[in-house]
């Protein structure tokens, strides 16, 4: 079988069965969570890595090396928060052609620095070696705040909890659109969608706020609400109902893209908000304390159905496409 | 400029420069070592990454995918040896072509596992892209054993001290020889040979050895002996001379490639054996302690000159190439 007909989710469930026994005693959360997680000595440790390769996560042409970097490592540093931990130590391993210029390579480091910077992150070591084609790949090591804390993962979501999500939706796959088919919008429209899609902000203060706030179960939106709310469902075996009217999409997005904004929220990907679920008095805590918009999406239902999506009047409402799978072709 | 220009050591150098500033307090050793290094609560904690890329680091076709996933891992658990380092926890980023057999990712899983688990290191996450080939990223995670210890770097070699390396060299450059122009040899020079090319073993008991018996300079030999040894010379502010009679050539190596034996030891690379400096009394010390051989092949000098090497009469010999570097065509 290739890993084509297999796809990246079932190849990874795969590889993690085949090493499961190798998982030691401080490990508290190994493959298949946004990072892996092991108790350290006065909190908790946190490691991720995510590759960046052109042509596959990022069209050639459509974005600067300088926010190329930013973007990659927002990726990464995205993952951490959605473990509710503070990211603080970064290697980068890049590939790169032999005829990249020097100049490009520096002003990729200037885009990842300014954001690390910002972050409280150091870059501490990576490698880099001669390939056919740009990759980057970044490791984050993090941490809790302190021994006490917990983390978030995927798999504490439980029936009769809210499905929320931080943010708007929509304008980073915006941005892809209007990018890689060359479509025009006034400036402002332009600008949104340009910044959702190259220079995401990571939410680290979030993700410790959920945390502080008793959350226990979050993901980053990457590959899309559906298929990341999925990741939440099959992790924690539970299944979940999306109202599609309280999915709160990009107003510039709705504005410029009409009937495709839906499809654009809820499978576009690339937002890196936080989704994640909670009591009704936990959310409601996470409300009063967040700076940022939070919106209940659903609920968190009993079965193993996976994300039904619902519209205002209850009925079942279908999308064809559900989120972003390495492998398959759609 | 390119980078095929600068060269992949003239990038690191320019990219550690840019970096330097976000160091933080902890941090006790950055970019340019074989891993970096920061004080954690009960001991030093080292992370290290590297990337192994098709047709760059491995020619398609002369590797089993479970001889890659063993090799892919051993080079990286060097780079914990290098330090005096014990490996704990690793994160690998796969790049596959989507047509890649599912049974050949579960056969490089298999080499990693079957490596990681002799050297008690659990994977503990990563992340699966598609790309046009194949592309192994592991990040290692690993400390010292307990608080006290010292690391083994770069930058600590001191004029008067002794050069010396663990087991023997060029075995494994004559296995990439054997297997890329396809020479033909009697069975127990190919076993030697492809054993040496493929399936190495960090030297990860000798460099905690090397740290407790009170050496404090070491790297691994993976671009070649006189290419690595220059890496020592550069980030200590000295030079080394070697005597070109007592390099530890593997006997096979020698049998077979008569001449060119001495060029394979000095910069064939992939040997992923220890070079180490110290003065005579501590070399003394680990070679009674040493499982392995260790061989004195000369001693590190006063000036910035590098790697000079000499004949048993102490005249100056001349090699041509001298190791492995990216970008940088020969």
């Amino acid at each position: 079988m290739k890993v084509s007909e297999l796809g990246e989710f079932g190849l990874i469930d795969l590889l993690a069965r085949m090493v499961g026994a190798s998982r030691d005693e401080h490990l508290l959360i190994g493959i298949g969570d946004d990072a892996a997680a092991w108790q350290g000595d006065t909190s908790i440790q946190l490691a991720t890595v995510d590759s960046f390769i052109q042509d596959v996560h990022f069209p050639s042409g459509t974005a600067s090396w300088q926010e190329l970097g930013w973007k990659a490592l927002a990726v990464n540093l995205s993952d951490i928060a959605a473990m509710g931990g503070l990211p603080r130590y970064a290697l980068v391993s890049l590939a790169l052609p032999k005829d990249t210029e020097v100049d490009d390579v520096t002003a990729l480091y200037t885009g990842m620095l300014e954001l690390a910077r910002q972050y409280g992150v150091a870059i501490i070591g990576g490698d880099i070696s001669r390939a056919p084609l740009v990759a980057i790949t970044i490791t984050i090591l993090g941490n809790t705040k302190n021994r006490g804390e917990h983390i978030l993962t995927r798999s504490a979501a439980k029936p009769g909890e809210l499905v929320a999500v931080t943010g708007g939706l929509g304008a980073a796959a915006a941005g892809l659109e209007m990018l890689t088919k060359k479509l025009q919008f006034d400036p402002q429209a332009t600008a949104c969608f340009k910044g959702a899609s190259l220079h995401p902000y990571p939410r680290i203060a979030e993700g410790q706020l959920l945390a502080d706030q008793g959350v226990k179960t979050a993901i980053d939106l990457s590959d899309g609400l559906i298929s990341d709310l999925n990741q939440i469902c099959k992790s924690s075996q539970v299944s979940a109902r999306v109202e599609i009217d309280r999915v709160p999409i990009e107003p510039m997005v709705k504005a410029e893209f009409s009937e495709k904004s839906l499809e654009l929220a809820l499978s576009g990907g690339e937002d890196y908000e936080l989704l994640f679920t909670g009591r009704a008095e936990v959310i409601d805590r996470v409300k009063r304390a967040a700076a940022c918009p939070i919106t209940v999406i659903g609920e968190i239902v009993a079965g193993r159905e996976g994300v039904t999506l619902v519209d205002s009047k209850g009925n079942p409402f279908n999308l064809g496409k559900v989120g972003w799978e390495h492998f398959i072709t759609r």
